[in-house]
């Protein structure tokens, strides 16, 4: 076969100008030049695998000559009714002649003693859809021209196992017959003669099945498999055409949050065969490892087998090392063209080969999925190693890759335990890393059904294929039976951060029975039982595994990349529209106790934006005298109350302070509705209907005459504080207004404790928050007489704290009238949970129970506003608030408190709308610092 | 005495020009001119009583001379800690010089053969404030002037009168000695001498009187009553100046709705002598008749008396006409004078008026403060005599006189059968129409106590004073002993529009017993008792009469006003910022039923505003198909009920757009949540836990075991259906989205009710609001199904009907982003009750019980937001929709439908915000009506 030449021949280009170009030869760099200036517009034009086949052409690398039919040949195929364009087939045809000049062989064969032009077909849209789009190999073989090549060949093992492929894969992905119509007459025939592997298949056997193949197009589809080896390309690419837009794909799209699916293009590409012999070969290597992120080649191989055998997981492949010693001139030759890639593209590549008897031939290259550790691992080193920089290196790591390496682990020591009791239950390929506990599911509707009720599923298959994407996606793990690291069930995991344990072939699935068994262990689990999965450790244990959070701090990658978000994000490398640089957005953490505190220290928090103080109020030792203080009716066993409770919450405070020495901390007075402190309404009437029912029979005794007695005297006094909507009632300032005594006394209890925190030699930066703030009015009532209390202990104390009053905005009201608001309030905090609920009047405790779900799933709302922040609505009152706020006190304090603080697409809109801070849970900070950079570098989510 | 010149003798006035001019005589034409250039300045410096003092007296009207401290000497005094000027106190002294010359007569007397000058001191602030103000008469008597003037009047009787008074006037108002305590010695005598009225006492007992007097000032203060003119005059002006800002003012202010006292004048006036004997005589009058509007001189006179004697209702006065035949010559001149003021001033005046030895003189004219009836009466016929422009009636008239003419009335069958029952309890004077029902209450703490208790009160008197004013103004009616049409009493209850009945002389009031007794009808009431007041025939009746509505229609000057009202509102009288005309305002109303439809048209409505379809449900024929709908577990049963509720609301709708044929009707789809349908949680717990408890005593009968299961069948209905915050939950659009067929039989009952009334030959308006709208995705969900539904219905039928879609904006959302909902929306109506209540985040159901009205009393908020719309806040997020909407769609019809459409000042916003209309209930259309053209005007509420 020849090497691929870098332009087609001149009659080809000539007609190609005739039309609008929709063909383009890997070769054809003016053509591909015309069209694109940039590389993501070559990746629009032909899909991601074409242009990487295209760019290796360029590049000199050894790719077998082909074309791609562009993405927009996709566009007109769907413009069109699922029909090909009549031009573009035609330069599709004048490209096949172009290929067989180029390699000196005939598509349709009948060339004396050269091999006939064999092609894959395989789609390729811009973004990499795994598993979603169809590949069909050996495209060219009828029962003609598979004598030539057996003749040629001298092979004719290999030429029958070519085309018994091609009927296979025609069949089923082209017409849509099911797989298992073809796995009868295969698993008949080994099990006939007593084989296990295809490679033990005869000759006769493989013809044999050609015939069987044959007969189950004919009897599903009622054709005959076709002989033209034109209409076998045209089929062919129409199927992948279609496939763009089908099921699968729309839903890879959906989980993807696009909001359609992509067009692809279809590459058509010569055929090199990795199956005709044992100098042959085919594999697929990661340049570094994509689970861990270490800098070293991680692939598999096998001799004498075509590509899909090492995806689809049937037959167990090498690791790529082992190639040094089996083929050693290739494999050199491997390395330093996968080396070279990787430096080109600045990136980790995952790539495809193919070795021909001997020769080298690279099908695929593009940029490798990896895991989350990975992909901080690779940026980090890449940028140390100077490929890319620092900006780029936050760039390339996703919120998401950040949250997943936060995410809880299993317990080391509950692990040596399980193991010791022997709940060890099987061992796998570490395919995709994290611990995931849950129930097994045996099936993917099941795994879905479960996972969409709630249930936490572990997902068991003999091996997942694309049909079971759905599935997965529902599923906490994944663990399958049989296929490696690259694997459709490894790659699939480790795209969604599933982990996943693969390849556990000591498992027999016993599907009627709804069992499994390791043979190894000897242990049965039916469908329903417990299973813990260790994804980098590739364990499967019995039972629910107690978890762990790693250290932040022992993520040395994490640490440094972090730290250069920081920095980009506090240096304003974006301009506002007035071309001022943006104000720097720093990472605050939500913290109600001092370990709190700590840990959002450590994880690089640079303020407490939220501390709620009356959680502490839920304590077993308080509460008692929380309800006392709530039923009091006079005011001296309030303030009685009132007195017990202010050392409790100055020894808080006071850990607080010491844990954020020199970082403000953000203290919110008493918030919820006082009814949450005392029991529900329904269990009160029913105890007391239940025991005044009792008592008519007699039969109360001492305990129980107390326990109504008391019961009926809770039951008045919920009574008189119940509300309808309690959302909207009696809390926040509200409460503050109609209990001066209790915000009074928390405010002594901030001062105290920062007062003795100071002389104790730390510095602390108490900020009272006034919370539910909706008139400025209620702030000019409360707030003098709170500054009177601190500055009164101030004196008492001999001592001097830095502090700010401020207010949450969480009130439309409030954001609406904000310049009013900050006349007196020296920051904002939005509270945008509550900003939210009453933006949209949804109430936070129903909707998502009653409807918000809802509207989601049917695109009423594009997400859920609770989650990601809504721009259009709740953002304006936010910008609103922010500019009229600033425009009364130009030094403003402004920042988010509300679970939006810790989302990537809400952090980018703080950014937006200049906030000085957004304030998140501390397991949320790395997040939102590297959020917040890559808002900064005008990338990441909206 | 000597009539008043028109200028000050000139030394006087060269030396108030050295300061400041603090004091004006009434006859300083210059001096006045040089402060002010309107009539309101006029008013603002002089205050009222000053201003018509001056101003008569310039127009030539028989003024007794005097001056005017003005109301910047009331502010003075405020700055300077109660105190007077020096420099104001100096031109006083001036002026008395000035009064000398022009009255021949000396202040604190000696000239041979001539009276001494004595001179009352009244207050008189920009607004009148009946009874808040001191006045003392007689001032310039002591123990020698009292003497000059006997031998001079040659009438020693008159001259102990006159002194007693003075002395009690100033012991009571100057030095605030308690009325009782001069009543005691004033009763002692009268029972000793055996004597009822004041006249009847002899010239030794009033001698008595006064040394008496004096003799309870000394031991009251420690003082004797001062013998020095000067210091009289002095403290008398002091009293009035510390009265403007003392309890009584505020407690005014406060009830009016000012945010401060007024400042007032006061007025140092010649003393002229209706109590010199049977040629003398002082009155009251109203130009027309106060209570009905009638053109009728209404007022009443008292021969031989001073002017406190009338207005005290201390003695009965005659009417004036009685004055024709006793006094005729004095009678054509009062007649003349007070028609001259009337027409000058271009309203019915209020005057005062002294008769000395057979002159008149005039001590007051002001604008008459009359019944609402009568503002109305008077407005429709001035401008009809053309003495006014219709504007200025249209003006003249105020929001609450409308409402007040359509307050219920008892109903005239009931009043007849409760008298032929022997119910009529007593008969007085109609001082202040209106049917009022409530329990007596003996004195005004109590009543002001009871009715911020939400009772119902009638305020029982003997007679009132300036010191019940706040429990006159907590009662819903009040009755007295004694007093006629011009008592403190009645004055009082007009201006707050309190039914009252004074003067019914037949009352024997018990204060000990609590108990009134009727000595006409020898019936006994006590204290607590209920009593029917009608103050528009003066009768008081035992027990509690029914009422009715009056009819609109009947109240042909109403109906006369608020069709100039609409007149004016439709034409744009006002321009906005932009020079341009401002829309013209409409008044719809919101009606469920036919029979408010057709009232809402007789009240002038264009249109209905609000038709809420839910409360059709409520019906007892119909709330089991919507329960058993509810309830319904899967789509056929659910269909079923629907299918039953289809034709009751296709009736409900066809009546009302036969009532409003030609005009539109907004019909809201369901809008309340769903369990509001099912009966309440906690109801049904206790049902099931008493029934659960008595079962496991065995003690459960059939009907009980029914109940049980009934009941738990129900509650888990609820529970599931249970929603933390219902007025945020699964409502309005959403239940819509959630129960798709609920709404499309809604509109199909509507579009089928418009099609059959146009086959009728109705012209039906349907308006298909869609309520609870968020996001414009809602609508987009919901609208173009649902107008699917309309055009098959009118295809179905084969007629075609003018209709509309739109939505509610009530909640914040939908204001913030109505640029986007305006794209589906054709029309908004603005929901301000939701919209107020997600705005400031209150609970409609809960808020008013649980702070709210703490914080209007506290001052935090101005008023409560769901009576008085929000301008600030939610009038901002009114304003931004209202522009963002019409930015999208420039014929956009927009309205409000909330409780604030028919609140004055609410409608004034609706105006400025450049709204369609603002549909309110029925009975508040002509209030609206009016309030629309006064925004036309520019006047109004705010």
């Amino acid at each position: 076969m020849a090497t691929a030449t870098k332009s087609p021949a001149k009659g080809a280009a000539a007609k190609f100008a005739a039309d609008k170009q929709w063909v383009f030869l890997f070769s054809d760099e003016k053509g591909v030049a015309k069209r694109t200036k940039v590389w993501g517009e070559v990746r629009d034009l032909l899909g991601g695998k074409g242009a990487g086949l295209f760019d290796m052409t360029r590049k000199g690398v050894p790719v077998p000559p082909g074309f791609t039919l562009s993405t927009e040949v996709c566009d007109e195929f769907v413009k069109l009714g699922n029909k090909i364009s009549p031009a573009a087939w035609e330069q599709a045809l004048a490209a096949v002649k172009v290929v067989e000049k180029q390699t000196g062989k005939t598509f349709g064969g009948g060339k004396k003693g050269i091999r006939p032009l064999l092609v894959s077909v395989r789609s390729g849209a811009r973004e990499s859809m795994p598993g979603m789009m169809e590949t069909v190999l050996n495209v060219g073989l009828n029962d003609t021209t598979v004598t030539e090549m057996a003749e040629i060949t001298k092979n004719e093992r290999f030429a029958y196992d070519s085309y018994r492929r091609l009927v296979m894969m025609f069949g089923a992905t082209v017409l849509g017959i099911d797989d298992e119509k073809f796995d009868e007459p295969m698993d008949h025939l080994k099990h006939e003669r007593g084989v296990k592997l295809d490679t033990e298949l005869t000759t006769e056997d493989l013809k044999a099945l050609v015939t069987s193949f044959k007969a189950v197009i004919k009897s599903e589809t009622g054709k005959d498999f076709p002989q033209d080896v034109y209409a076998q390309l045209r089929e062919c690419a129409m199927a992948v055409f279609r496939s763009a837009t089908g099921h699968k794909a729309k839903t890879y799209a959906k989980q993807m949050g696009w909001k359609a699916t992509l067009p692809t293009a279809v590459n058509v590409c010569t055929m090199v065969f990795g199956n005709m012999g044992d100098d042959c070969a085919t594999g697929v290597a990661f340049t570094r490892d994509p689970s861990t992120g270490d800098k070293v080649m991680l692939g598999e191989y096998l001799i004498n087998a075509q590509g899909e055998d090492v995806v689809a997981g049937i037959r167990t492949p090498q690791p790529i090392a082992q190639m040094a010693k089996d083929m050693p001139k290739a494999y050199k030759q491997f390395m330093a063209v996968a080396g070279r890639l990787e430096k080109e593209y600045q990136n980790m590549q995952d790539v495809e080969f193919t070795i021909e008897q001997g020769t080298l031939y690279m099908l695929q290259t593009r940029n490798g999925k990896r895991t989350a550790r990975a992909a901080i691992k690779t940026a980090v080193d890449m940028a140390k190693e100077k490929l890319i920089t620092k900006e780029e290196a936050i760039k390339r790591v996703t919120p998401t890759d950040v949250d997943f390496l936060l995410h809880p682990q299993f317990d080391d020591e509950a692990r040596k335990a399980a193991k010791k009791d022997g709940r060890m239950f099987a061992n796998g390929v570490n395919a995709s890393p994290g611990a995931a506990v849950g129930v097994l599911a045996f099936d993917a509707d099941l795994a879905e059904k479960w996972g969409h009720e709630g249930k936490a599923v572990i997902l068991l298959r003999p091996e997942t294929k694309p049909d079971d994407v759905h599935g997965m996606v529902a599923s906490k793990g994944i663990l399958t039976a049989r296929g490696g690291a690259t694997s459709h069930a490894a790659v699939v995991a480790r795209q969604f951060g599933i982990p996943c344990v693969c390849g556990a072939d000591e498992l027999q699935v016993d599907m009627t029975a709804r069992t499994v068994t390791s043979t190894k262990t000897n242990i049965t689990l039916k469908e329903g039982d417990w299973v813990s999965l260790d994804g980098a450790k590739g364990e499967a244990m019995v039972g629910q595994i107690p978890m762990v959070v790693p250290k932040f701090e022992e993520q040395a990658d994490l640490v440094t990349l972090l730290k250069w978000a920081d920095d980009v994000s506090a240096t304003n490398t974006r301009k506002d529209e007035a071309g001022k640089p943006r104000r720097g957005l720093q990472v605050w953490a939500n913290a109600d106790y001092p370990k709190d505190a700590e840990r959002a220290r450590a994880f690089g928090a640079r303020g407490i934006g939220l501390c709620r103080t009356e959680h502490m109020f839920f304590e077993e030792t308080r509460l008692p005298i929380v309800q006392g203080m709530i039923l009091a009716t006079d005011d001296a066993t309030r303030n009685k109350a009132l007195d017990q409770l202010l050392p409790f919450q100055r020894n808080d405070f006071i850990g607080l302070f010491k844990a954020m020495t020199g970082l403000p901390v953000i203290i919110r007075l008493i918030d919820p509705p006082l009814h949450e402190f005392l029991p529900g309404m329904d269990e009160l009437v029913k105890t007391v209907a239940t025991r005044q029912t009792q008592s008519r029979y007699g039969e109360l005794t001492a305990d129980a005459k107390k326990e109504l007695a008391e019961a009926e005297t809770m039951l008045a006094a919920v009574t008189q504080l119940h509300e309808q909507n309690p959302m909207m009632g009696l809390r926040g300032i509200r409460l503050g207004i109609m209990l001066p005594g209790l915000i009074q006394m928390q405010v002594r209890a901030i001062f105290e404790a920062a007062c003795d925190a100071k002389k104790e030699g730390f510095e602390p930066m108490p900020e009272v928050m006034i919370p539910l703030t909706g008139h400025v009015n209620e702030l000019k009532h409360v707030q003098p007489v709170l500054e009177k209390v601190a500055k009164q202990v101030m004196t008492e104390k001999g001592v001097k704290v830095k502090y700010k009053f401020g207010t949450m905005i969480e009130i439309p009201r409030a954001a609406v009238t904000a310049d009013e608001i900050a006349g007196m309030a020296e920051f904002f905090s939005f509270g945008t949970n509550d900003l939210t609920q009453m933006t949209y009047g949804y109430s936070r405790d129903d909707a998502e129970r009653g409807f918000l779900l809802k509207y989601v799933e049917a695109g009423i709302l594009p997400s859920n506003p609770f989650q990601k922040l809504d721009r259009d609505g709740v953002g304006q009152l936010v910008q609103m608030a922010v500019n009229k706020g600033r425009a009364t006190r130009p030094a403003l304090e402004v920042g988010i408190c509300g679970e939006h603080g810790g989302e990537p697409s809400s952090v980018a809109f703080c950014y937006d709308a200049g906030l000085n801070y957004v304030s998140c849970s501390p397991f949320r900070v790395p997040i939102a610092r590297l959020a917040a950079a890559h808002a900064a570098l005008g990338v990441g989510a909206k």
